[in-house]
Formats: C-alpha cells, structure tokens, sequence
C-alpha cells in the first residue's frame, strides 16, 4: 500500500532470463563521477540558522542578480538578518523571512536596486530540457539553477524552492532584505517580475513544513507567531574546515542527462506508463552534501 | 517590501485621466453570476476530521475513477477511516493517509480494484486550457478538475491538493483505503500510473504544514509521529441542514474564461510584465463555502 517500497515479487516463468534491469535515477546519482559534481562557493552559500538551531542552506546567483546578491552579502555582514523572522507562509505560494517593516538596513544597503529582472542570454551557459515549456519557447539549466529564455533574454524560473527578493509595487524597491521562497506548484507568472537570487539547498523542509499564516497573503497576524531567525552567515565567512559544503550535479554532464532522462522516463518497477517528459521545476541539478575543502595548508 | 499589499501611489500628472482599471482574477470571482457556481454532490464530499479537530474537505472524482470512489464511500460508511491517521509526509510530493498496514479492510472492500488510470476521453466534457502543457498535447479541466487528454484518453493530472490512491507495485493494488494528496511541485510523471480520485477543496494547509517524516519516502519513523484522524464522513450522510457545503466556478463559465485569462495575463499593480500563459496546476477551478442547500421541507 506504501507506493514504490515494496519488494518486487518475482513472477518470471522457471528459466526465462529475467530482463536486463534499467538504472534509476538514483543510481544514476549514486555512480556519477566526482568531476560531475561541481562545488558551491562559499561565497555564494548563505546558511540560515532558525530559533530552533534547525538550519537552511541557500545558494545565491550572482548571474541572475549581481547587485541583489552583493547586496544580500553586505547585509549578511552587518548581521542584518540575525534576530530576524520568517513573517509569511502563504500555503502553495511562498514563506517570507526579513526584518519588521519598520527596520530600516544600515549604511546606503537600502537603497533601491535595479530592476534585476532578466538578462542578456548571451553570456549564459544553458542546457537545454528537451521538453515543452508553458511559458517560454526555451528552458533548461545554468549551473543549479532553472532557466527560461526568450528573445535574446533569459531569467531564473520560479521553481520549488527558488528564493527570490520581495519588493512593494514599484519595480525597483527590493533591495535584499526581506526574502521569500517557492513553497508550492511553481508560481511562473511571477518570473520577470521579482528578482530572484538563489535557491534552497537543504533543511527546505523546515521552512515549508511552518504553520500557514491566517493573516491576508499568509502573513502570520501576531509578533508570537513569527519563527525567530537567530542568525545568518556566509559560509565563506567561517573557518575552511567547519563550513558546511555542498555540490550540484553539472547539467553539462553526461550523468546529469542520463538522469533527465530517466526523470521523464521512469522505468523503475512502480512505474507502467512513463511521462516521456518532465517539468522544468521537478529536475533541477541534483544537490548533496560535500566534504568541505581543505583550506591551505591543512 | 511585503509584495503586493502596498497602497498605489497616484503618480499620474494633475489633470490626466487615470487609465482604466482592469478587474483582477479576485474581481472575477467576487462578480461571478450564482448560476456559474456549481454546488459540490454532498455524495462526493469527504470530510476528513483530524485529531485536533481540523477539518479537510475533499471532493471524491466518480468520473475518473468510479470503482474506486465506490470503494472509498463504502470504506467510510464502515468506518473504515475513523482512527486512522496521516503516516507519510514527503517534502515536495506527497502526504498520505490510512490505516496500518497490518489492517485489512472489511467485507469484500479489501479487494484490488481495476487500474482506472486514464478512461474515454469520448462523453468527459473538456474546457480546453489555451497554453501549453508539457505532458500532453491537449489539456484542461472537466468540472473542479485538472484533466489531460492524448490519443482518446483523459486522465487527471496530479496537481497540488489532487488526491489519489496508494498502491504496491502491482497497477491493480489499491482499493482505496490508504490515500495521499500532492503537497509540491505537480509530479505528473505520476499521471496514468496511480487512480487519482479527487481534489482537496478546504483545509488542505493542516495537512501541507505537518511535519516532514524522516524515514524512506518520508513515511514517519515512529508511531506517535503518525497524526491521528479521528473520523472521515461523507456529507451526504450528514443531516442536509449540518452538512458543509461547496461550490466551484464551472470552467465553461463566461467568468472562469475570463478569470484563466486574467491569471495569464496579470495587471495587477504588483506586476510589470505578464507571463502569457499559466500552467494547467496553477489555475484550478476556485472552489469556495456555500450555503448548505435546503432539505426537503425546510
């Protein structure tokens, strides 16, 4: 009754050869070679540690959105989100952590940025899904994150826990300091409407599993509902042998295709009627935990 | 910096006429005619009380899978459901709900039933979705469902809140007794593989916001992680003036074109370029509470 747990029962007719078993995409994962897997820079990985010292791992883009995400850096280093919250969780929409309203960042960190929306495709290495996507003629993967592109412009999809900048009406009034992620089916129409700037790569769970806020848009209506954050880092800030480390599968490997495949075609014993496709928000570059780097001189 | 709930600064030059508003999806449905809302069959209507006393309405799919939601209305006349409880919470997938598995349903209900995966797309009424889909070359919604057809078959795609029916790796072993409910991204590569039945209508966050189970495939570890279900009713068997009532917008409403089309085509304030399109997942027939209808001689 669980689904895909169960043992398969053997029913091959005595002396048949059993027919040659396919991989899944787990084994896929479990045989990549280690230059498929590409490290997260420790300037790009901002770890959230929540009130209850559970932890939530993300990888920022500075592809996508360069002046947000040196921006969100700066304000990491002022220890602006320490003592900070998650204020919204809006169920199938998103959860949303920063400062109250009132706070306002220190030094010029915020100022309004620009509108950092979409880019120039050229310039953007891009793996291509080979299947429709509903809303852009093409979509695929640049490094760990989604990708949509359409006339000479490319932007970052609003997938399953992709973390995007939350903002008020006008384009350019985000400046970082108040964040939000995907907790639900993808909401695209937001894409190119908010910049977006990274992607969660672990302890998700613990954000998406938070009580959904009874306020209008999920805002939580009482200061006690709100899920403290008790600090927030860089890992490139912390000593090299206690940063945590993690590594994506690169969509330019031969494995990362292998396993798209098998994503769109699942072959494992469960499955009767493979999909033949996937969506772009359910086969983003596989993550896994990594040994840190040893820092020089270890 | 909370989005979208800031007042519009007037920014327009004295004396220049302020551009029409144009309604949002919201303004649809707040001015949507009585007779395009379709009350759900209190025959169809399962209510799922909770330990806490939480209540999940969903709405059972008797012309997709009609053996299965048999099956299921005569599981919970015997009670079958009462005392059960929530025993697989997956990130990203899937919660699921059932008996042990040690427990057997009573009388003939027990039995496998036929792999309602996909039927006739002939005699099920479509209102064709004008955009892309990734997983069939036509799509949809019949009724309050999500629905995709190919090659004179129609099945219901596996979006957020749609419910179906736990199974061993056999097609045809489900009988309906333990179910599960989409919590993220629509994992379609499920579609024509399981007996989907029906669509949570309310209270789905008391499920969404559980707490992730930590064993394989997110199954809990330990039994007093499971959260209890203290009773499963079908409304019908409610007296007619106790009985929660709902209604959805029918697709083939002058009001859902025009809602699907604004939910395409965002004009909010909040948004500057609009997306086109809108995935099949993210514009599911709104359902709201209704007045319960009157009894006979009320």
């Amino acid at each position: 009754m669980k689904f895909s747990a169960l043992p398969v029962v053997a029913l091959l007719s005595m002396g048949a050869a059993p027919p040659p078993k396919l991989p899944t995409p787990a084994d896929i994962l479990a045989t990549a070679k280690p230059a498929e897997w590409q490290p997260v820079d420790p300037a790009d990985l901002m770890l959230i540690e929540l009130g209850n010292g559970d932890r939530v791992a993300i990888m920022l883009a500075p592809a996508f959105a360069p002046a947000h995400v040196a921006n969100i850096r700066a304000l990491i280093r002022t220890r602006w989100f320490d003592g900070s919250a998650i204020s919204r969780v809006q169920d199938n929409y998103v959860v949303q952590w920063g400062q109250s309203d009132d706070k306002v960042p220190p030094q010029d960190l915020g100022k309004p940025l620009p509108a950092e929306y979409d880019r120039a495709a050229a310039g953007l290495p891009l793996v291509p899904l080979p299947y429709r996507d509903t809303f852009a003629p093409k979509a695929g993967y640049s490094g760990a994150f989604p990708v949509a592109m359409d006339k000479g412009r490319a932007w970052m999809a609003h997938c399953y826990g992709i973390v995007g900048v939350g903002r008020g009406l006008s384009p350019d009034t985000g400046n970082g300091g108040e964040l939000y992620a995907v907790i639900g089916q993808a909401p695209r129409h937001l894409d190119r409407n908010i910049a977006l700037v990274g992607r969660v790569l672990d302890g998700f769970d613990k954000m998406t599993a938070l009580p959904r806020g009874t306020g209008p848009l999920g805002f939580y209506e009482k200061a006690e509902q709100r899920f403290p954050i008790r600090r927030v880092t860089l890992a490139a800030d912390m000593p090299a042998g206690a940063r945590p480390a993690y590594e994506w599968l690169r969509p330019e490997s031969a494995s990362f295709a292998k396993w798209l495949h098998l994503r769109a075609n699942r072959h494992d014993d469960f499955f009767i009627r493979p999909a033949g496709a996937v969506d772009l928000c359910n086969a983003l570059p596989p993550v896994r935990a990594a040994k840190p780097a040893r820092a020089q001189g270890d």
